[in-house]
């Protein structure tokens, strides 16, 4: 197990950090949807929508925000010298364990200051959708926090072969149905054309954006890739920062797997600020699924950002919105495209970008249990996977080098997977050229939009 | 979530304590067995043999030992302080959370111990039985840091109900075989009369024995109740001293969930010893299910202490060693009786006992996840409930006092059960007295033995 070397010496941050202020360039505005949905509420709280333009390089943690975070932040940061000295490198890791609140993950980062704004704005109920469900168990929990009530729609198939989720949420409070649901319209029209267990979050999301319809008082939340969820996580990269210079440690190497953007973004910002103003050579390496390459295969285009084409287009490295990402073990990272903001430091060559299929993932994954005494989570276990590969590297280069891994959860409810791993029926899924090139073509030209 | 009061200020302790020099009575002998079981191995490394006779006060904890220790302990003593909020309780109370380890359980203290000592003695490879499975994940985590080989039989009920704690044996290189196992002569014995989901530790221990013939480097290893596993548990309570007078608190009650008595005696014992030694009135209450309560309704006399008979008889509260426990949740307190040190103990008016029905328990687990983000075990959830009840009596009597938990473990792969609790299918199942007197009968006399 790894030796705790800072957990609570270090204080939890003030204020959050604000990348943008660092960056030489615009990230490129949205388009707004050709067609709009009816009724529904997605008006967020003014806070979140000035923490999307703020020119302010520090955003302030309101105090109730903070006192949450203080239940469990700041979170351990260890040094893996057991996995060290397994693969025998000269490299020094180290991982920042997000996994260590109830929740379960790093989400409950931006649900507990998203559940505090809306309970500000006079919302009293939040809905959303979650595929394995942790994003929706932190915000069941963030919404217990602050009395808010909390509806979650949970992917049918997940709802089913992943029962312990849904029972968390369950046991904070939240109501959580199955999607897709027949008391929706888009349930519904779902099932009239659809098996029932091959609903995804595309529906899920279309679900939960009904039931805002209910009444005035319910809103829907989103957990990562927008710009309020990656400056909320800025907490890690911050901490990180401080728990290192403690140490007397500069890190070479950042390390975080990639979904949408957010434990990534989270991690690396204040990093990438240094590299920008401070001439810092930190690398910043993403770490994403070979069954759903975005930054490493996909294009830099205006897209959807979900697969109804209902939602605005964001400029961003993508597989298209129709793109159909195997079945992966690690469901947080499926999504068709990255953020637009991790886009665009991609694009300006700020950050790196490998993808790794997920058998390498789990043997990754089951070692650092092994060595660490840590189960990370699937989509975790891909930054642990990346940080193996840089430790080898500098085995075989002999350049020493300190990286740093951002273990965004824990895998304690994803036994079954690691499960398939051990008794070696998990199989790895290729993606063509052919199926990439024909879920771009189905990406409708921005000129027909604007 | 509870605030973290002390998880590291104070050094882990680098000495075990020895309750029986405290004590004015001698705990009565074993009885050796009538008939003995053919070539099987149950011979103790000859330090674990010591440590359950040696009038020592203080055991020296190997330095091997106390550094697998560093890694996650001192464990953190945290403050209720929401859940008392929503008791409106005067009361203090804290807890001491020994879940927060891989293998999620109290029970690695002890294993690590075991481990070390056989590992010591040339021994290559150690087996066990388990029931939920809690035991036996802690018993592989410690194998592998030893680098022993590990053989697991577990009841095959929970081997099929609960496989997530077998996957984690698994990654941890353990053998984890479902009892009964046709390999077995014992397995083949009890498949030739019994349906194959009967199984039951007892077979599984009997299973497990068996596998010692293998060759002369197998051992089989046992986790609660024997003197040498209370003494390495003692570093709970010791830990608990030092956190609470660093905080200048003085603890009123000690709670512990009592099975065989290794998590109650482990952070009781010190407590004991002050009260006898210095004239401290710490009460020390042990919380048992109401379908299985040795202390509250069963005697003090001879038993076997598994259901084969081949074991030596301890004098020992039981509801007699064929006693049907009914299938609650807490798996680790169906045990027919508690060990002959916790009994003694309460003999000799040393502990209390209370017994308490499992939708209680779950009602009080349940509020404690809600209240402090941490979910307790079903067993752990007893010493919650006990701490329930004592804050509500100090609420009705207008009495504060400060309350301590031995949280001895994490209920997060007992979800199902909470499931059950939540949608209101558990029930609580009634021991008659008729029940206990017609098992008690069946005890053979000690007489005949002798």
């Amino acid at each position: 197990m790894g030796r705790i070397v800072s957990p609570s010496k270090v204080e939890v941050p003030h204020k959050w950090f604000n990348i943008l202020t660092a960056l030489n360039f615009d990230i490129p505005v949205n388009l707004p949807p050709e067609r709009s949905s009816d009724g529904v509420s997605v008006q967020l709280p003014i806070e979140l929508v000035r923490q999307t333009v703020t020119k302010k390089r520090w955003v302030d943690i309101p105090a109730a925000v903070r006192a949450a975070y203080e239940k469990w932040r700041p979170t351990p940061l260890l040094r893996a010298e057991a996995l060290e000295k397994y693969l025998d490198t000269p490299a020094r890791i180290y991982y920042k364990n997000e996994g260590v609140n109830v929740s379960g993950s790093h989400k409950l980062n931006t649900a507990i200051a998203q559940a505090y704004y809306y309970h500000r704005a006079g919302v009293r109920r939040l809905v959303t959708a979650t595929g394995a469900g942790q994003w929706g168990t932190a915000v069941a929990v963030a919404c217990a926090m602050f009395g808010l009530e909390c509806g979650v729609r949970m992917v049918g198939t997940s709802f089913h072969s992943k029962p312990y989720r849904r029972t968390m949420m369950e046991l904070y409070g939240a109501e959580v149905s199955p999607s897709p649901d027949p008391i929706t319209k888009a349930g519904r029209q779902f099932l009239a054309n659809h098996d029932p267990d091959s609903g995804n979050m595309a529906l899920a999301i279309a679900e939960s954006l009904e039931d805002t319809t209910r009444d005035g008082f319910t809103r829907f939340c989103i957990g990562s890739g927008e710009l309020y969820s990656i400056l909320h996580q800025t907490i890690i990269g911050l901490e990180v920062k401080g728990q290192l210079s403690m140490l007397g440690e500069e890190a070479d190497v950042i390390i975080g797997s990639l979904g949408a953007g957010s434990n990534f973004g989270g991690i690396a910002a204040p990093y990438i600020a240094d590299n920008i103003e401070n001439g810092k050579k930190v690398r910043c390496l993403s770490v994403e699924p070979s069954a759903c390459p975005k930054l490493t295969r996909g294009e830099y285009r205006y897209d959807f950002t979900d697969s109804s084409g209902l939602t605005p287009m964001e400029k961003m490295y993508t597989l298209g919105h129709h793109f159909a990402t195997p079945d992966i073990h690690a469901g947080g990272l499926r999504y068709h495209a990255t953020s637009k903001l991790i886009s665009a430091l991609y694009h300006y060559g700020l950050v790196e970008a490998i993808a790794v299929p997920q058998t390498d993932v789990f043997a990754s994954g089951a070692l650092f249990l092994r060595t660490e005494g840590f189960l990370p989570a699937p989509e975790s276990a891909h930054a642990v996977h990346g940080a193996v590969l840089e430790a080898i590297a500098a085995r075989v280069d002999g350049i020493p080098r300190t990286i740093v891994i951002n273990l965004s959860g824990h895998g304690y409810f994803d036994l079954a997977a690691y499960q398939s791993w051990h008794d070696g029926t998990m199989v790895d899924i290729n993606v063509t050229d052919d199926e990439i090139r024909k879920s771009l073509s189905q990406i409708p030209d921005v000129k027909c939009i604007l």
